[in-house]
């Protein structure tokens, strides 16, 4: 190719500082050094972690930076000592590693892979700790390993899933994080059974898809939890076939669903990031056997707390990332069950902009009608 | 037998008052009513749930009541439709009951069986939600569903385990409580695996019989915290292969441990009931996999609070009641595998009283070198 080992130079949503809009600017992208992969994506969508990040409250944040990590593309170059992909291969960058060497991916207990970890959380690559990203020789940081409000994009390999070439990008690059998530959360974290009756709070696009994980994993009853009742017709489609509106109830929310089930749900699924709202999901879990899996992402400083006659009475409280998968191992799979129709993406998609409108698209998100908003990079 | 349908009056220690000497009295103890079993209690150890509710710390604690959870005796007369055991068989009173009809019971889950739990916890019995002990006609509560501190006891069916009559009772009676709750922590709650690292907060009798348990499972590293640095003699004899006192460090205990085990430990477990330490315990667990057992019974209205990025990456909240085991069916496994010498019993007993010594007992429960106290009744 034409641009490989060059510098390309292309659009990108740069975030200079908290909660200031992002500008679309000409940014340098580097070549990829050894083992790391150049990525031309072609669709993103905004997840609310972009915008935790971008609002300053992430004390890990660092600006100046490119933002976005789920999204889909092609590669554009690979770096030294890459095997796994070559230029051409479409691909889903994916901001939890997998590199099937470290202690936590041979542990086959987790799929939290440590490899670049240190790299992702500081902004930069591995190789030379320093970023892919520049713009007139001023460095930008990468985000979460990914930085998909690029036009193009460095990762490390070990972040790069390879996906079926007739998949949809437009469609898929949605497995880049939320869908996974609420999925996993069912199928490998709380590994929900026939029958079960689960309860889940904040019904967004990782909420919806925890209602679809459950459908399919059999569950007889699906409680969503949210203060906004019009979120009630769209869950149903994903699988959702009560709905329990805390406003409604001058009770503690957790005692209004152990009434309604007889005890307390079999499983919950926090999928907001509030610290109130999981002491919540733990508490309405039944006594004996009831598990909570911590989803959302809460703000900085904030901490959970219960009883520790909760847990000694048989609940458990557990957390969740990228829903348990095996990102380079298991997204692919994931798209494969979408080409069979096995699990739904589309229906997460409510909103297509371009990657102009970027600005537009977060203000998006803080409105009740929108699940997903996909941009297109290429405009 | 010549008692049989008779009240029986007996000794026994009546805690008046929360935190006043119990007094050695001639309490009047009904026949067994339908479903109900009378014990002529033997041996009865003390254990710290006992000083909880002794202390007046405990809420629910009633007084004047006839406090003891940990015991072990011989049938003295059945009530109408008690079939599972006939008097003179060899029995342990278990707190916590096994009905195997009940939601809990049935559910595989769980050992917390709910059938009689409402009246246990009022201090009566379920037929008529009265006490079967009294004084010169003033009723004095039960304890636990238990109350093992007088030389007779009435109890429901389903809180008794018939064991073997060849067990010596002045030993057995500890799989009443302690034991099993630190075998079975491990064992059932936390699945501790062959060649795992685990961490156990509080080298008492539960601290103990956990590292007893961890070195059965295979465990490669048990780490025993306590402040009392004298304890870590003893309990090499139980398994423990290292020792960390928290006073030696001015770092937080559970940065300690994590340094120690190159990322922490795969399983914790605290056996203390200080909601403080119990954070330290799951903070001192690997990302990605480690799991938290809480033992210990917390002082009333405390709460347990961590930040929910510890559950978010991986670590795992739970508790644990009587270690998990289903009284009825396993205490009389876990007698006969003390018979086949595959778990220690002996040497968890430091000291030999008689129930007129309680007071004394009770003393000796807050010097170091006491783990478990047995008294003799029938003095």
């Amino acid at each position: 190719m034409a641009t490989q080992g060059q510098v390309i130079t292309c659009k990108a949503a740069v975030a200079y500082e908290p909660n200031k809009p992002l500008v679309i600017e000409d940014v340098q992208v580097a070549p990829p050094q050894a083992g790391e992969v150049r990525i031309k994506i072609l669709f993103t969508a905004l997840c609310h972690t972009d915008a935790y990040t971008w609002s300053g409250k992430d004390p890990e944040g660092l600006f100046p930076c490119i933002l976005g990590h789920e999204a889909a593309g092609i590669v554009e170059s690979v770096g030294e000592g890459v095997t796994e992909v070559q230029p051409g291969d479409h691909v889903i960058p994916c901001y939890q590693a997998e590199c099937r060497e470290c202690k936590f991916c041979k542990s086959g207990k987790t799929n939290l892979c440590g490899k670049v970890r240190t790299a992702t959380g500081a902004g930069v690559m591995m190789n030379d700790r320093k970023s892919r990203f520049s713009i007139n020789g001023k460095p930008i940081h990468h985000f979460m390993g990914t930085s998909t409000f690029s036009q193009y994009t460095v990762v490390h390999d070990v972040s790069v899933a390879k996906i079926d070439p007739q998949a949809p990008l437009d469609k898929v690059c949605l497995l880049g994080c939320g869908v996974p998530t609420g999925l996993g959360a069912v199928w490998n974290t709380a590994k929900v059974e026939p029958g079960a009756i689960v309860a889940i709070f904040g019904l967004g696009t990782v909420g919806l898809a925890v209602a679809e994980g459950a459908k399919s994993a059999g569950a007889s009853r699906i409680i969503g939890v949210d203060i906004d009742s019009k979120k009630f017709d769209v869950a149903k489609n994903f699988g959702v076939t009560e709905f329990v509106n805390p406003k409604d109830y001058d009770k503690p929310i957790q005692q209004v669903l152990v009434d309604l089930t007889d005890g307390g749900v079999d499983y919950s699924f926090e999928c907001i990031g509030n610290v109130s709202v999981m002491r919540a999901a733990l508490e309405c879990c039944h006594k004996g056997w009831g598990t909570s899996v911590i989803i959302g992402v809460a703000a900085s400083g904030q901490e959970i707390s219960t009883r520790p006659f909760q847990l000694v009475t048989g609940r458990v409280w557990k957390g969740t990332a990228f829903g348990g998968f095996k990102s380079r191992s298991q997204v692919p799979w994931l798209v494969d069950k979408y080409m069979k129709k096995e699990i739904k993406i589309d229906e997460y998609i409510t909103h297509n902009l371009t990657l102009g409108d970027i600005n537009k698209a977060f203000d998006l998100m803080h409105e009740g009608g929108c699940l997903r908003c996909v941009l297109k990079m290429n405009e």
